[in-house]
């Protein structure tokens, strides 16, 4: 599992020249402090590569030709037809294996392990690499007031087998994903319609108790299926959307603020890559016997929930 | 198994006025003679919206209620956060399942499929709606002179079940998928960056060339494990992108050339939409004991092939 982080940090200062909004004003009702912003000649597709070339860096004797699955998800492709996946191949040089990307929106990192534990389950695949990478900026209008300053960019790369490969694995005990685009303005609090272009959230408040209600109930069923207390896990990583919305979650679970893993502060809303980023930047420092739950809610709406143990 | 288009027909003496091509040059090239547009207002997940009720009235007795999973797959998005599967489950307002939205191209009927076998291997799924559609119009360049005139608009909607549910339904056999990013200018060959706006196909006669050697060689690949010779299909249903694609292919094959069923003398080219309207153009006249071989190519590369048996 690792990570790739574009170099250029936007600061709030940023917003405070462009748009008039204080640093601390966006620092109490989301948290961010700064974002990074992909350079010029980067994209969904050259920061999937990357976190991949970062994520075999991690393993100095895999050999990337045993992979023989890709899912990539993004909500801000570079190319739907040349798509996030099929870079990540291209790069790899690894032929004639299933190449497939997925939006559900900042729920995508679950939705891909989903899909490919089912083709772990029909014996169609035992070693995928999954990769969520967004490029919110190429679709962010800096200059939109209620959300211009949320988004940054990333992505983050991770190696599933149905095998244990060495020490450092984790076991993904469970994963839970669903759709929930009946409830509410679903359709229409946070969009991005590549023809009109730019990502707008024009009901923020909505996604953001949404967010709050399904990431606790997930999170709460995934726990109870497994008989854990929420002291028992070792970091809860929520998507990273709203510090407030961590928070929130945090509480009412019951669980030790510090437990709950956030990287909004730095990286800023970075989609579907955010909670995959934080999981990247723990993976190194688990011990045997930890529990991780990674939870995502996100436009459309789509949640989830996953559990993995050391 | 049902399919939408949009009831606007382009004929190719648009292209005629607009680019000065004429009529007898496109169908000679292509096989189209003409194509569907979306009206206004009209998008890739209306028309995926469209396409599920065209289906929900094929089989009154169903309940939507029943679906467990929801499948959509394009690459000319309406919306990358509200996608087209959302749309499809706002629609029916079966809340709380796995839904996502994919695109591997053209190819993404088949890896739909494919996602769903997997869903239904863990047990997590068991009555799957694949919704395919694509909305090319929206982004395509009507002035270029290379590939303006070869896209069309359309959507088809197929319910997939675990357990048979009545007599018209058709029995997946097997389903192969790949990635094939690695080979030539997969890159850069077909295209659409939503920032950069519109499909562009720079490197056609590749896309050709390939499409003829991977349909070919995967429908060789299903016929042989399913020990069935070309003529035992009913029919053969190949990627639309151009008449003469299917007809090398039928003929590398040997394939009677009755068999091979195509609709993009009528459709154009609706990417991964057009194989799963040719599908549904067929569904109800198969009669038992029918073999029928859907192939796929799309950019990126993406290729694909699933035998249906009734």
């Amino acid at each position: 599992m690792a990570a790739y982080l574009p170099t250029a940090v936007v600061t709030n200062e940023h917003f405070t020249q462009l748009n008039g909004l204080a640093s601390d004003w966006i620092i109490a009702r989301t948290g961010i402090e700064e974002r990074r912003k992909a350079g010029p000649g980067e994209n969904a597709n050259t920061m999937a590569v990357a976190a991949t070339e970062a994520l075999l860096a991690e393993i100095p004797g895999f050999d990337p030709a045993g992979i023989d699955l890709i899912v990539a998800g993004t909500y801000t492709p570079h190319d739907t037809i040349f798509t996030a996946a099929h870079a990540v191949q291209r790069h790899l040089g690894v032929n004639e294996i299933p190449t497939v990307s997925i939006s559900s929106a900042c729920a995508s990192l679950l939705n891909a392990v989903e899909i490919v534990e089912g083709y772990f389950a029909t014996g169609k695949a035992r070693r995928a690499l999954v990769v969520v990478s967004e490029h919110n900026t190429a679709y962010n209008n800096e200059a939109d007031t209620m959300a211009g300053h949320l988004w940054g960019d990333g992505a983050a790369a991770l190696l599933i087998s149905k095998d244990r490969l060495g020490p450092h694995d984790l076991h993904i005990a469970e994963v839970i994903t669903g759709g929930a685009a009946p409830v509410g303005k679903a359709d229409e609090a946070v969009t991005l319609k590549p023809v009109e272009k730019g990502i707008v959230m024009p009901f923020g408040r909505e996604v953001f108790q949404q967010a709050c209600l399904y990431m606790t109930r997930v999170t709460q069923t995934l726990l109870d299926r497994h008989h854990l207390a929420p002291n028992d896990l070792t970091y809860l990583i929520p998507h990273q959307a709203n510090l407030r919305i961590s928070v929130n979650v945090t509480k009412q679970l019951g669980l030790d603020p510090a437990r709950a893993l956030n990287n909004i502060q730095r990286l800023g809303n970075t989609g579907c890559a955010g909670a995959a980023i934080g999981l990247a930047e723990v993976w190194g420092t688990l011990q045997t016997g930890a529990n991780v739950i990674v939870t995502v809610f996100g436009g459309g709406y789509s949640y989830g929930a996953m559990l993995l143990k050391k």
